[in-house]
């Protein structure tokens, strides 16, 4: 991958709710895509864990992104649908997800994330998921973005 | 359901990522729970549509509550694992999650949410998910969250 | 839906593994399906319950068709993936499976199947499942299914 | 893993539906377990491939044992639920299963079941699933089942 390729998408990878989140990006390549949070309060549930929905998002997102390598630049990746396991509860202050294509269909992409909870420097592996997306013609997507004008 | 158990519950819920996220309480009963969301831009993805991740959160912990209340105050429920598929791109401003247990097991609990997107006062399906969840003593919650303190 | 279709319909679910394993049609609508099985040793796991892989395939094949009845002639339904969650062990000596389409694309279902085991007369909800699946084109199916021959 | 125990999860792995379908042992280890499948017309769909139910039900099975090589043998397991997306087609004359834990929790076990068709010597991967399994004590089971007895 070209360091001008991997510039755009570690700025793309991060708008609207992947900007409020906080995600960022570590490493792309094809069928790749690595990403990290530093956690904060409002990233946790009701008993001080990492929420669900906060790793659901970042592996989710970093997915779409592993898939989003492996098209043209006139095709945008859609989820539809996911499953995600949760190991055990989030602990640590930083979080890290790693995500890889597993089936390259040229319509129907099947990837997976793994996410790890860093303490001390130690990765623990929290969760798992499996996502299916699809790759839509860009001028297929109907609305225009309101947010993306000022990028 | 008393109204002091509604109140709790509706508090309850708004903490740490569904607080910093927006989520609010509509409706709770035994194995119920019913939530919305004004959409704000900073819940989009890159191509203006909800991301996936709000309406994962959403359908999450609106059924993790409706878990919540089939059990007693000495339990916590924690998301073991869930499935969630979208229909359709999410753009209206409002969305509805509705929740409901389907499975009440003791220990293991399956819930449902159903997603709706909200636009001229029509709500539309947007999604669905099945979550599995398991019920913890709340003492064997083992860290002390920091920011609860503050509730 | 015509008395044709629905023998048509009746006679082509039950072929290959769906045969060998004994289900049988009850009810086909469009978007709806019902069959059902009468339990058999063979259909049991080492413990004596009903296998969790009979009520997976029960459920699989009959939200497939669930779904094939929403589509003409020209296509044929593919399961993209599915997520099925088990409620209780089945015991009965009947299961019976109903599946409806909940989100009918044009392209890409999904439908849901609830699967009950029958004791004494009694429905007892053991399982369900949420499917996605593809509507292709039959002229895009490239094999030429030998045992097809003989029906 | 001693030759006696491998003998013993050999015959006790083909039982009720996975001897009815004809899945063999090929290689069992802690947390490790691998099957396979020659191919008959039973096994197959309405297209001629093979049933999404088949590779379902060797993909549960397989899983379910690699998760019951890592319990003491006071303990069986139960399918909580699974999710398994599928790849393309099987339309090889053998399938092989690989199944490994990938979360060994005491109580609740996630594994992993990854299913090959085989053509010519050649696998393909089409398909995959994640299993999350509950362990139970084997006196906590409470059917006596009848065809065990003649085991």
């Amino acid at each position: 991958m070209s360091s001008d390729r991997f510039e755009f998408l570690k700025k793309d990878f991060v708008q609207g709710f992947p900007a409020f989140c906080g995600f960022e990006v570590i490493k792309a390549d094809y069928g790749i895509f690595e990403t990290c949070l530093n956690v904060r309060d409002e990233h946790r549930q009701q008993d001080g864990f990492v929420h669900a929905g906060v790793i659901a998002t970042m592996a989710d997102h970093t997915s779409g992104y592993a898939s989003y390598t492996t098209v043209s630049e006139k095709f945008r990746i859609l989820t539809v649908e996911f499953k995600i396991n949760y190991f055990k509860p989030a602990t640590g202050l930083l979080i890290i997800c790693r995500s890889k294509v597993i089936n390259n269909g040229r319509k129907i992409k099947v990837a997976e994330s793994e996410i790890f909870s860093v303490s001390d420097g130690i990765e623990k592996p929290v969760s798992k998921g499996m996502f299916t997306q699809i790759a839509v013609a860009s001028e297929d997507l109907r609305i225009k973005p309101v947010f993306r004008e000022a990028i």
